[in-house]
């Protein structure tokens, strides 16, 4: 417990330095940190080979074990992401605004760091490297906890890491890594509002919940995604089934893939059989109420109220035939995550509608879910993919770890 | 229970359609609930004797009471302070940015209403018309859980105020107050994560405290100020001596009063008789260090480090002689509460050094703390000063109010 305490205090202190550093710096920091990685290639795999061993001895399952596996490829793929994060602009310094009041004082928003990120997160050792590039070059130390199946793989990355930032003039506790994986180290990093300035969970929906209930610190929310494609009375149908497929189909793992399908009355007949011709290529499992029964045949599994609440990550998808507009826009409301929907229509209201009345972070009409990305939304790396309105929501980048001041120049000014 | 959490699905029902009503619909409502406020002054009196009997009888200490106590003169001041918030700019609908990306895609980022907000205060009931008129602007519904002090009077206000609201054509439920105010029910608000979307606690330190540790929905922390005013080397001393004598006396009750003053030691010897000439005025009391009683006398009462970290919100201040800027910044950026501070200093350098490295909301350099607020900032009303860095820092107006969520037009485009 004291371990912690005191880590977190160090990542506060390096925190005052990297609030002033210029860009330049970080960056080069960001690049000897690349460099250092591809340098110390073996030493990462030795201690990454050691998680794999351990991880196999549990008997863990092996789409675990490839996402905690390292080898050549993707360590240079580590350090290709630290470097593309030196080319991003630097989100700190500028002012978002400056205006001069009638008593003459001038308030300028200025753009800053946040101070200190806690990260809490699951088996991928690539989120060591990615976090603490991101977290760097917005000019705040990170604290991470990583999963006690990665330990010895984050330890390596984390040391390797730190003696670049320290060569690089920047101090290494920059990056903290939490070393004693423990429960109760996890929840003591929780309650650190005096070091720590933000808690990003990244992980599992039950990680997420964890740090949500536990935390007093303010949280980021990110990463579930029970994301919803609706197919409008006035849907190009072939776009619908094209866009349905892709949102389902193109990596069912991740957040942004598409879990509900829900179709218009209206068009329903027609349309079901072109969508389930293509999600057939993928064996795509389908779980609908009894219109879409009734249309599809029984090949279609009785969907429970449960199953639109579930964000599958899988093959398999909740299918329901609603009487319009107004149902999908309720339906949605109620179901989501508030992470992304989508309307497939050519009439202008309903689009509108779509886009006013859904209370999701990305609303879209006519284009796939899965575009909901940092990269895809032109703001390069992304931390995650916030689902609460407060501070950053959709794709958090680095705009999103920054926060604001108030400098206020005046020349004696009394109130 | 049951009843809370059907409150806050209610104001979550509600929030829909508040969520695309018009400007001009909100501000027609706000003006409406002036007018009900001051048609229905005599009844709103009558519960407010209510309730200063009540307080009366337990033996409450006057200034609490008259904190409490309304008149005709409060009720016409909270109707105006409605009418003043249906003057200002809508901040939701339009967008911050607008940009299309090489596949077409038109992504624009729209401010919208962050949706529920629950509002946690405590004794004044003026408070209940202000937090509602602020998030009826925004767009948003509220949960409004006031003390049980006054609760005669906030349920009155807020029944008028619904009326008001039902009649302009939109719901009720935009208002909702908690009307049971035991502990447990606004322990069981502090959960309710699937109805509010923020938390926004106004009082005490204690409250606040309170909803940090205990609250799992987000939560907008505002109000404690332990704010410095630092007498440079380089200080124009009789600026410096108004300036402190400024941010002390002008209203010590408030959070951007000032409560330390640190000099540098270059100085001291002739600011110190100058600042306490003045502060002497106002029988300001003085708790020093060694080097400050030195010079003041024995009338400087010993500091301790307690003291150094107090908010006294009375006419009391903290002082120490400090060695430069190195320690003021120091020393500030491990006592303040990340309010409001000041440097006097006519030195280039140092005014961008404190600037740069403070790390605080609000960063003042030759200006009296007490201009941290909304309606000095030029937001208007505001709903509280927040000292944390997510989401909002500093004066929280409308602004601070919402939320953003993209909206993505596409032309059938898939990843």
């Amino acid at each position: 417990m004291t371990d912690i305490k005191e880590l977190c205090a160090a990542a506060k202190r390096a925190s005052r330095l990297l609030m002033t550093a210029g860009t330049e710096q970080k960056n080069a920091a960001l690049d000897a940190m690349a460099q250092a990685l591809e340098n110390n290639c073996g030493l990462i795999l030795e201690a990454n080979a050691a998680d794999v061993r351990a991880a196999r001895e549990k008997g863990t399952r092996e789409n675990l074990i490839d996402r905690l596996s390292l080898d050549e490829k993707r360590v240079k793929a580590m350090a290709d992401g630290l470097r593309q994060v030196a080319l991003l602009p630097d989100p700190v310094g500028g002012f978002d605004s400056v205006t001069t009041r009638p008593n003459g004082l001038l308030i300028g928003k200025k753009r800053v760091p946040l101070g200190v990120i806690g990260i809490i997160y699951e088996a991928r050792p690539n989120v060591t490297a990615d976090a603490a590039a991101l977290c760097l070059k917005s000019g705040n130390a990170c604290v991470l906890r990583g999963g006690s199946e990665a330990i010895n793989s984050n330890k390596a990355i984390a040391a390797v890491m730190r003696v670049a930032i320290g060569e690089a003039g920047l101090p290494e506790d920059a990056v903290c890594l939490v070393s004693d994986t423990s429960r109760e180290n996890a929840a003591a990093m929780m309650k650190m509002n005096e070091y720590i300035d933000v808690l990003i969970p990244r992980g599992g929906a039950g990680l997420i919940r964890t740090v949500v209930e536990s935390a007093s610190v303010p949280v980021i929310e990110t990463g579930t995604g029970n994301c919803h494609v609706y197919i409008d009375d006035f849907a190009d149908l072939k776009m619908g089934a094209e866009i349905i497929y892709n949102a389902k189909c193109s990596r069912p793992s991740v957040c942004n893939a598409a879990e509900s399908l829900l179709v218009s009355e209206k068009v329903a007949d027609s349309f079901l059989p072109m969508a389930k011709a293509l999600l057939d290529q993928k064996n795509v499992e389908l779980r609908g109420d009894e219109k879409t029964r009734a249309i599809l045949g029984d090949s279609v599994i009785p969907a429970t109220e449960e199953d639109y609440y579930t964000e599958f990550l899988d093959y398999i998808l909740s299918v329901k035939v609603v009487s319009g507009i107004d149902e999908a826009i309720d339906f949605i409301n109620e179901h989501s995550t508030g992470h992304s929907e989508c309307i497939v229509t050519e009439n202008y209201n309903n689009a509108l509608r779509f886009q006013n009345e859904i209370d999701s972070a990305a609303v879209y009409v006519n284009a796939s879910t899965r575009f909901t990305d940092g990269g895809e939304f032109g703001f390069g790396a992304e931390i995650g993919i916030s689902t609460q309105k407060l501070h950053a929501r959709g794709p958090v980048g680095l705009m999103g770890l920054t926060s604001c001041k108030y400098v206020i120049l005046g020349q004696g000014q009394i109130r």
